[in-house]
C-alpha cells in the first residue's frame, strides 16, 4: 500500500496529455433533509458528545450517559491515596488563597465580605460534582465582582439599601447562572467565541486599572469616595480628597503592597516556589491583623472589617428576585457577568487541559458553571466561575482531580464555623493591596505587543476595549470590542480578496502574482481566484472589482504590447457557499465579458457551489463543458490549443 | 510568447523530481502605511474612480473633475436632435404615469395629493443634472411613501394635525436625502448590499400586499378605516364596516382595476404595448373624472379628490424640524426611507444599466439622490427615487439621455400651473386601483420559486421578511430579514468547512473525497482543506473539528486496517486572511498531533497569513521547510519518501 513517489511522479507524466481533461462532476446527491441534518450537526454538535454513545450495549449506555454529566463518577471509582495526597495539599494551598481574596472580592462587588466566603464554600462542591477541568480552582474572581458591583449600584446604592442591593446580586447571580446553563444546554457556546484575544486582553487590562484604582479608596484610607468607576471622576475624587489621606494606613498599604507583589514576582521567576505568592496572601491577612489588635490601630485611622457572623451559608432562595421593576436590572446584569465569568472559566479550564492533555467539553463545562450559579445564588453565593490566578496555583501545587476544590471548600467551612472573630480587626487596605496585587497580574503586556507585532487591527480592537473600559464603562468597552471585531468579519466577507494569478514557470502551479515574484501571466488569459463565500454582501463589490481587473489588464496590454485578453478564468478553489445572489454573479460577469470579447471560464467550483449553480436557470450558459475545468492548469492547456487553432485558421 | 502546452507538460515531467520541491516564500516586505493604504482602497475606492485622471494635464484634470460631479457636461455636449426625438417621447409617456401616481402614492403617504405633484417637479430636473443613469426616471415611489406614511403616523395624525405631519414628512425627506448623500461621499455604499435579494424579494412582496389592503378604504368606499399598517387590524376594520361600503364605489373601482390590469397584462406579454399600461393610468383618471362630472357621482357616496391649490412648489426650507421633540422620528423615518428608496434608485439604475452596458457609479448616484432629496425637502416635495415601474416604461419608450426627466418635469408643471382644477372631481377610487396596479408588479413569484430552488436558507430569509412585514411591521419585517442573512454570515465564518481531500488516481490533483468519488486517500496521510479566514470566532470550532477528523481517522482505521496516520496535511490556499487568535490555532494543533505521533505539515499558505505566521512567536516550530510545501503534491511525494526512509530503517 506504500506508494512509491518516483513511480506515481512518473505515471503522472505518462498519463496526463493535454488533451486529457478531468471533468467537473456535480456532488453525489442529498436530499434537502440530509444536508439539513448534516448542517446542524456541523453547527451545534461539531464535537459529535454521542460518538462514544455507538454501538455500545443499552445498560452501558446508562452509565456512559450517568459518567457524561456527572463526571465525578468518571474519575471518582479509581481515585487512590496518592492523588488524595497531592489534592490535599493544593487544596490548602488554594484555600490560603481563597479566604482573603474571597472577603477581597466581595468588598469589590459592595458585597459584605462574608459573602465572598459563602461564595467559596458551596460553588467549588458543586462543581467537583459536575465539572471536567481537574485544574479549576472555583470562587469569587475580580472582574465579574466589579461588573455585577457596578451594574447594580447604577440603580441602588449598597450603602443606603443594603438588603435590597444583596437581594439584587443573588438575583443577578441566578440569571447569569440560567444564562449559562442555557448556553451550554442549546449549544451556543460559540457566542463566547466572540470575545477575541484582543479584546480580552484590552479588556482584562482596562478592568484591571479601574479595580486598581477603586482600591485607592482603602490604600489611602479615604472615607469619602466617589460611587462611579471611570478613571477621570475618581482620580478628582482622590485628589479633592487628600484631607482625608491617613498615613498610618498608606504606609501600612504600601508595606503589605510591597511584600505582595515580591512574593508575585518570586513565585513568576521560579514556578516551584508558587507557594510563596500562594501564602503572601494569607500571611498579610493574619500579619496586619495582628498588628492592628497590638496596636490598637483602628483607633488611629485604619479601618478595619468589624464583626463578621459566624456560620454556613444561609439559604437565600427566598431573596431572588423574579419581578417588579429590577428585573430588566438584574437580567441585564446577570447576562453580563455570566458571558465574562463564563469566559474566564472556560479559557482557563482550556488551557490547563491543554498543558496536561486532556479534553474539556465547552458546551458541558458552561452547564457545569451555570448549575454551579444558579445553586449557587439560592445559598447566598454570588458569581462565581474558574479563576485564572488560583487556577494556576492549585495546578503548580500538583492537584489532580476536582477533589482540591472540595478540601478547600471544607477549609472555608471550617474558617466559617470557627474562625471568623479572627478578621473582625483585619484592616481593609489590606484587602486592597490584596486585590491590587491579584489583578496586576490581568495586565499582560507581552501578548499585547504580541497582538500588534502580528495584526494591526486586533492590536486597535485592544485599545478599544483597553481606552473603552477606562473612559466610559466596563460594559460599554466591552461592548464596543465586540462590536470592532464583528465589524472586522463582516468587513471581510464585503470586500473578499480576489487575487490574480500567474504560473510558476516550468510547473503546473498557479500562485498569486504579487507574492511568487517568479509567477508569470500566461498571454491571452486572465487568472483570478476568489477567497472567499459569495454571496449577496459582496456581489456587486466582485463584479465591479473583477471587471476593474480586466480594464486594468486591458490597459497595461497596451502598455506592455501584449497580447489581449481572450479567456478570463476564475479559480472558484476558495470559493466554500454562495447564494442566490452569489450565482447571479456569473451571469452578470458573463454578459460583460462577452461584450468585451473574453470568455468566461470556472475553475473546480466546490459540491455547494457547483449544485447552486446547476440549479440556477442560467446553468446552461455558465456551466458548458468547455468553459469548466478541474484545474487552472488543464483549463490553460486545453484552451490555449483552442487559441492556437483559432488564431491560425484566422491567419 | 504563445505557450505550448505539450512541451510545457513534457518540461514539467523533466524538471519535477519528487526531491525538488518549490519553496513557499513569504510575500515581498510591505511597510505597515502600504498596506493599510491597499486595504483602505480596496474597501472604500474598490472601483478606483480617480483612475481617470491619471496622467492626464491639469487643464483635462478639471473638465474631467466637473464631468464627474455633472454628468450632464458628460453627455450634455453631443445632445443632438435625434436623441431628443426619442426622449420627448419617452419624457411625455413617463409624465402620463407620473401625473396619476405622483397624486396616488402623496395619498398613500397620508400627504396631500398635490405634494405628489411637486415631488414629481424639482426632483427630477436636479436628476438630470447630477445623475449618471440614462434610464432612471425619478419621482415618488409606493414603499417609500408606504414607510414614511406608517413611521410618521405613529406619533403625529395626518388628519388631526395636517400641518405638524406636513412638516415632519419634509424634515424625513431631508434627512434621507442627508443620509444618501453622506453614503456616498463617505464610500460606504456597500451598506445597500445587506438587503439581500432574498430579503428585497420577500419585503417587496410583503410591501405590495400591506399598500393593497390599505387601499381597501378607497376601493370599498369605507369612510371610518384603521390607521394601523397589519393584515389582522385592516381586514378587521374591512369586515366590521361592511355597512359603510358603497356599491357605487365598488362597481367603479372594480371597472377600472379590471382596465388596467388587462392593460398591465397587455404590455406585459408584448413590450412593444408598453404605451397600453403607460397611458391606462391617466386615461382612466380622465374618464373617471368626466364620469364623476357628468352623473354628479360625488353625491353618491363616491369621494373626490376636491380642490387643489394652483401653482408650483411653494419654498419649505422654514417648515424643516431640526430640534425638539420629534427629531428622533425624523431621523429615524428618514434613516429607513433612505436606505429603502436608495437600494430601489440604485438597484433599478444598475439594472437598466446592464441592460444597455453602461456603467453607473453606486457612490455617485448616492449623492445625486442624496442632493435630490436635500433639494427636494425645502421645495415642498417628499421622499423621491428611481422608480421601478417608470423606469422601465421609460427605456421601453426609447429614453436615450435624462432629457427624458427634464420633459416629464416640464409637463409637470404645465399641469401644476394650469390644470389642477380638472383633477377636482377625480374619485378616489381610481387612485387606489392605480396604486393596486401598480404593486401588484413588486409580487415576484417566480424568483422566489428560483430562490426556493436555489437555497433554502435564503428562501427562509425571503419568508421571515414577507410574514414580518404583513404580521408585525414594515420596517420590522425588514429588520429581522436582515439580521437572519447577517446572522448566516456570521454563522458560515463561525462554523467554517473543513474538507478531507483525496488524490485523484494517475494525476498530482487533490479533492474533496465527498464530491469527487474517484478521488482516494493516500496512507498514512490526513489531507484537510480549510475553507474560510482564521479568526477568533472560529478558531476553537476549527481546532476541534480538525482533531476529530484525526480521531474519526484513526478510528475507521482499525476497522479497515489501514495504515495509522503518520502526517496531517492541511491545505490553506483557501484561508485567505488570519487574526492573532487564528495564529495560535497551528501553535495549539501542533502540540495536539504531536501527542498523538502526527507531523503537522502546512501547504500554500497565501501572502498575509505566512506573514503573520512568521511574526507570530511560535514560527521556528511551524514554518520549518520539511513540515511547510507548496502544493498538496509535493508535500506527499516528499513526505512519503521520508515515511519509506524511516520504515526502512526501522526495518
Amino acid at each position: 500500500m506504500e506508494p512509491n513517489p518516483s513511480s506515481s511522479m512518473h505515471s503522472y507524466c505518462l498519463e496526463i496529455s493535454p488533451m486529457e481533461v478531468h471533468k467537473v462532476v456535480p456532488p453525489p446527491h442529498r436530499s434537502t433533509l440530509q444536508k439539513l441534518k448534516t448542517r446542524l450537526k456541523e453547527t451545534f454538535f461539531p464535537d459529535d458528545p454521542l460518538r462514544q454513545f455507538k454501538g455500545q450495549p443499552l445498560n452501558k449506555q446508562w452509565i456512559l450517559a450517568a459518567q457524561y454529566f456527572f463526571p465525578i463518577l468518571q474519575w471518582g471509582p479509581n481515585y487512590n491515596l496518592k492523588l488524595f495526597k497531592s489534592d490535599i495539599v493544593s487544596g490548602l494551598t488554594i484555600a490560603s488563597l481563597a479566604i482573603p481574596q474571597g472577603i477581597s472580592y466581595a468588598k469589590l462587588a459592595s458585597l459584605p465580605p462574608i459573602v465572598g466566603l459563602y461564595s467559596s464554600f458551596v460553588p467549588p462542591l458543586v462543581y467537583a460534582v459536575l465539572g471536567s477541568s481537574r485544574d479549576l480552582a472555583v470562587g469569587p474572581v475580580s472582574i465579574a465582582s466589579l461588573i455585577l458591583g457596578s451594574m447594580i449600584r447604577q440603580e441602588v446604592s449598597p450603602t443606603h439599601d443594603p438588603l435590597l442591593f444583596l437581594q439584587l446580586a443573588f438575583s443577578s447571580t441566578f440569571f447569569a447562572g440560567l444564562f449559562q446553563a442555557s448556553l451550554g444546554l442549546l449549544r451556543l457556546g460559540f457566542i463566547i467565541d466572540f470575545l477575541s484575544e484582543a479584546t480580552l486582553i484590552g479588556f482584562m487590562a482596562g478592568a484591571a486599572i479601574i479595580v486598581s484604582l477603586q482600591q485607592l479608596k482603602s490604600l489611602l484610607g479615604i472615607t469619602h469616595f466617589t460611587t462611579q468607576m471611570g478613571l477621570v471622576p475618581v482620580l478628582s475624587s482622590v485628589f479633592h480628597n487628600t484631607h482625608e489621606w491617613s498615613w498610618q494606613t498608606i504606609l501600612m498599604g504600601f508595606c503589605f503592597l510591597v511584600i505582595l507583589l515580591v512574593a508575585r514576582h518570586i513565585s513568576m521567576r521560579k514556578p516551584k516556589l508558587f507557594w510563596v505568592s500562594a501564602g503572601a496572601p494569607l500571611l498579610s491577612v493574619i500579619l496586619s491583623t495582628i498588628l492592628v489588635f497590638a496596636f490598637k490601630a483602628q483607633h488611629h485611622g485604619i479601618s478595619v472589617i468589624g464583626k463578621l457572623q459566624e456560620g454556613l451559608n444561609p439559604p437565600s432562595w427566598n431573596m431572588l428576585h423574579f419581578h417588579g421593576s429590577y428585573l430588566g436590572l438584574v437580567m441585564k446584569t446577570g447576562l453580563v457577568t455570566g458571558i465574562i465569568s463564563l469566559t474566564e472559566g472556560i479559557a482557563v479550564g482550556r488551557t490547563f487541559a491543554a498543558l496536561k492533555n486532556y479534553q474539556v467539553d465547552g458546551n458541558k463545562e458552561m452547564i457545569a458553571i451555570g448549575l454551579m450559579n444558579i445553586i449557587g445564588s439560592s445559598t447566598s453565593c454570588y458569581v462565581t466561575t474558574g479563576a485564572f490566578s488560583r487556577s494556576a496555583v492549585n495546578h503548580n501545587a500538583g492537584a489532580k482531580t476536582a477533589v482540591s476544590n472540595i478540601i478547600m471548600s471544607v477549609t472555608v467551612m471550617v474558617t466559617l464555623l470557627f474562625l471568623m472573630p479572627l478578621f473582625q480587626y483585619t484592616p481593609n487596605v489590606v484587602l486592597g493591596a490584596i486585590i491590587v496585587t491579584a489583578v496586576v497580574g490581568l495586565i499582560d503586556i507581552p501578548t499585547a505587543y504580541q497582538i500588534w507585532r502580528i495584526d494591526k487591527y486586533d492590536f486597535i480592537v485592544l485599545l478599544c476595549a483597553f481606552f473603552g473600559v477606562i473612559f466610559i464603562s466596563v460594559q460599554e468597552g466591552l461592548a464596543i470590542a465586540v462590536g470592532i471585531s464583528i465589524f472586522k468579519i463582516l468587513l471581510q466577507v464585503t470586500r473578499p480578496k480576489t487575487v490574480i494569478l500567474g504560473s510558476i514557470p516550468g510547473t503546473d502551479i498557479y500562485r498569486n502574482l504579487h507574492h511568487y515574484k517568479e509567477a508569470v501571466m500566461v498571454p491571452g488569459f486572465l487568472i483570478l481566484s476568489i477567497e472567499a463565500p459569495i454571496n449577496f454582501a459582496n456581489k456587486t463589490y466582485l463584479k465591479e472589482r473583477i471587471m476593474r481587473w480586466v480594464e486594468e489588464y486591458e490597459t497595461q496590454k497596451d502598455e506592455k504590447q501584449q497580447s489581449s485578453i481572450h479567456f478570463l478564468i476564475l479559480d472558484l478553489s476558495a470559493v466554500s457557499g454562495i447564494d442566490t445572489t452569489g450565482v447571479s454573479l456569473f451571469k452578470d460577469l458573463k454578459k460583460a465579458t462577452e461584450n468585451r470579447g473574453v470568455e468566461l471560464v470556472l475553475v473546480n467550483p466546490v459540491g455547494e457551489v457547483m449544485e447552486k449553480l446547476q440549479r440556477a436557470d442560467a446553468a446552461n450558459d455558465i456551466l458548458k463543458p468547455d468553459t469548466l475545468f478541474l484545474t487552472v492548469g488543464e483549463a490553460v492547456a486545453a484552451l490555449s490549443s483552442t487559441m492556437k487553432g483559432q488564431s491560425s485558421s484566422h491567419g
